[in-house]
């Protein structure tokens, strides 16, 4: 649904538009172990990538192409980048400033006092943060929920990253407020989607069912259906916003929005904890695209996500981070040791969420939650360049007998080597090509100081 | 205890032995963050370490001293060395050979089978894999139970590190291999204990009262008591262990071990994960110290140790990795993150085991656990230097608000800069000193090759 838009806005591939006087292809990554997360999960060893453009144009242990740069991946695993399905990328800028607190206390006396003094400078120097460690830490694909996202885009656009960006709407008992975050989301979708080479695409993104009211949650669902894009909203985080919604509607959340005809193929859901076997039969029968957030309910103490059960029913569950202020970190190769590890403890199964699952999960599954299974997650010609190469040679990741255990249960976002997104090396030897890393550091410091002494009063 | 037996031993220092011409210190860590972890847990921003020999002479913002070295730790935190209180550290080299099990099958189809052919120079071999990663990732000090102790301490040595090594005691109904191992932990407390300036020290290691019968137990516990060592014991990992312990003494692990009189001050009992109100009571009053393996329980599916009421009753909770086939990674910023979050979702409390709680765990907590409070732990004068330096200048520890925050949900082990034990640089600037890095990573691979094609016959 998002693709068939970006098809209709035609965005050249680079390679399609410049002349070319051979048939070289533009990177050939050479002799590593190539997880493809292709539909026969093939890993091959000594394997090759080659790149054209924007595209990968061959896979296979045979790739005989030649190519303008040649990247050496003997000794590193070659895999699809990383798919953050949820995230809210400025609230990097909100890490460590409040952790070890009940959620509400942690919401009112800290996160929304300092997100009403944030300018949308400091969202663009955050979303920078947030992107730098991303390229670090080998995502290349995320989804973005949060405010000033045109800021955000401009920062994802300088990076080199793809992502999914939608402007939080928040409605809270206030048709102005609705109106306003829904027109703000609007312009975004119009704006923004597209745009990059395709690069940045976008949704709407209101907030969640205690958050807006039937009417503006169907009202979004119409103007996502008129722009072709998906809808990024948060369902049952936690037993109080389940309380809540049973309080108000006299249903479960899942219940709720299924009885207004919120729910359908283009609903991103993030954290999904809190769903019975109903919710779960509900969520699979109208193929919405639940997102799984280990680390950050693990941290608020929301509780678990039915992940195992979700993947019985054939529910292809995504991954994501949340925000930095509850993690705190962006880091996905964290974000799948815990998401393997906290389902296993959680049924006393050493079998549940298997590494492999961890893995899919952060990747084709990322995909397909974003609508997007044809262009990423997976190492396949045809589809976009978004790929990673992590060093193995490291003691941690030694001795080596299963790449995907490894990856899963031993390795960490700085083992990344070499990121590149849309065709393009945005990282290599660990050093970012993109963006002036000391800078977006110094800055971040700066503006998060600024923010916390202006709400003191101190500015 | 096992000090007692160090002073006997009568090591002379480095400093002590050798001749100064003047007062300049050793080593001089200047303008970091300093994370005492003293009483007051008092931080101090721009502060210094001074070392002389082995031992920490000043900690301040006022240190004078000059230096024979001088490390600038601007923009970095300097805290004391993580304890690792339980591994089996050659058990590196079965790390991702065997994932994703129901334990018994675990065991007996992989981990046994291949451990039956294990020889000195694979432990040896395995010993160095981990005394590197520990390097890299900020560990200084371990507590080790596994076999052929002489030939990891022999790697402890050559590596620098401090490790506290057991000889695992196992029966299992055989009075010949209680006898054989039992001569093995004795010979390695009296050729290995105090070796290295102190740097090795000695415990003995029964396995566990499923796998060792109370004569067995009572027998080793003489043998600590001669020889004023410590006891390293797994406790309740499993409510597998719980049912076998039940059916044949008809009480509960800890209460059968209270029972025979095996529980005091010296035990250091790993997991301690199936535990009643009446059990930590029974732990609390023998001065048992518990170390929590949050990542080895989670992905072994054992269950969630009551690790807040543990701290509640005053235990001193230290934490452990436990070994890499079941981790599969031995960086302890990885267990922090872990202990603090498996916590909060276990017991719905975002409160519990806050960030502190979790670094106390790692440092002064498992210093106490190992009976060596009054040398590591801290950064105090007169304690040894055990010291890492935490290079803060990253994307994902950015921005600096919380340092304590920052250390336990963003930082990894590689964010380790500088490791220092017994006042000797070991890593500087993420380069190992006392390792040949390459040689040892090739010598786990083909050592680990090795074993996996003998126990498949094809050697």
């Amino acid at each position: 649904m998002v693709l068939e838009l970006l098809e209709n806005l035609g965005a050249p591939s680079p390679r399609n538009s410049r002349a070319r006087g051979d048939d070289l292809a533009d990177i050939l990554i050479k002799d590593g172990y190539i997880i493809t997360m292709d539909a026969q999960r093939r890993i091959l060893e000594r394997g090759s990538v080659a790149i054209e453009g924007d595209k990968i144009t061959a896979v296979g242990k045979d790739v005989k192409e030649r190519a303008d740069t040649v990247i050496d991946a003997r000794g590193k695993a070659v895999l699809p980048g990383l798919i953050n399905a949820h995230t809210h990328l400025s609230m990097t800028l909100l890490r460590g400033v409040a952790d070890d607190m009940p959620l509400m206390e942690w919401l009112e006396t800290k996160i929304w006092p300092i997100e009403k003094n944030l300018t949308a400078d400091d969202c663009y120097t955050g979303a920078l943060l947030g992107c730098l460690e991303m390229i670090k830490s080998g995502t290349t694909c995320f989804a973005d929920q949060y405010f000033y996202m045109e800021d955000v885009a401009r920062a994802v656009e300088k990076a080199g990253l793809r992502g999914v960006l939608s402007r939080g709407i928040i409605e809270l008992d206030d048709p102005k407020k609705r109106e306003t975050t829904i027109r703000e989301g609007e312009r975004l979708v119009k704006t923004c989607h597209g745009k990059a080479n395709g690069r940045i695409l976008t949704m709407f993104g209101p907030h969640a069912a205690y958050t807006c009211s039937p009417e503006c949650l169907m009202q979004v669902k119409e103007l996502a259906k008129k722009y072709k894009v998906g809808i990024h909203v948060h369902i049952s985080e936690s037993q109080d916003e389940v309380d809540k919604i049973m309080k108000k509607y006299g249903k479960r959340p899942v219940e709720h929005l299924d009885s207004i005809g919120f729910l359908g193929s283009e609903v991103l859901a993030a954290h999904c904890v809190q769903l019975t076997e109903q919710e779960i039969k509900i969520l699979h029968n109208r193929k919405v695209k639940p997102v799984h957030n280990p680390v950050s309910n693990m941290k608020i103490a929301c509780g678990v996500a039915p992940v195992p059960e979700m993947l019985a029913a054939g529910i292809p569950v995504a991954l994501g981070t949340d925000g930095a202020a509850s993690n705190n970190s962006l880091d996905m190769f964290n974000e799948m040791k815990f998401a393997a590890l906290l389902n296993k403890v959680h049924k006393l199964d050493p079998v549940a969420v298997p590494a492999q699952v961890a893995l899919e999960m952060a990747t084709i599954n990322g995909a397909i939650a974003l609508g997007l299974q044809d262009s990423i997650g997976s190492l396949e010609a045809g589809k976009k360049a978004d790929i990673v190469l992590v060093d193995l040679q490291k003691p941690h990741l030694k001795p080596l007998h299963s790449v995907i255990s490894h990856l899963v249960y031993s390795a960490v976002g700085s083992d990344v080597d070499t990121t590149i997104v849309d065709g393009k090396v945005l990282m290599q030897g660990r050093k970012v090509l993109t963006l002036d890393e000391d800078k977006v550091l110094m800055e971040a410091q700066e503006s998060s100081d600024d923010f916390l002494a202006r709400r003191e009063g101190k500015k």
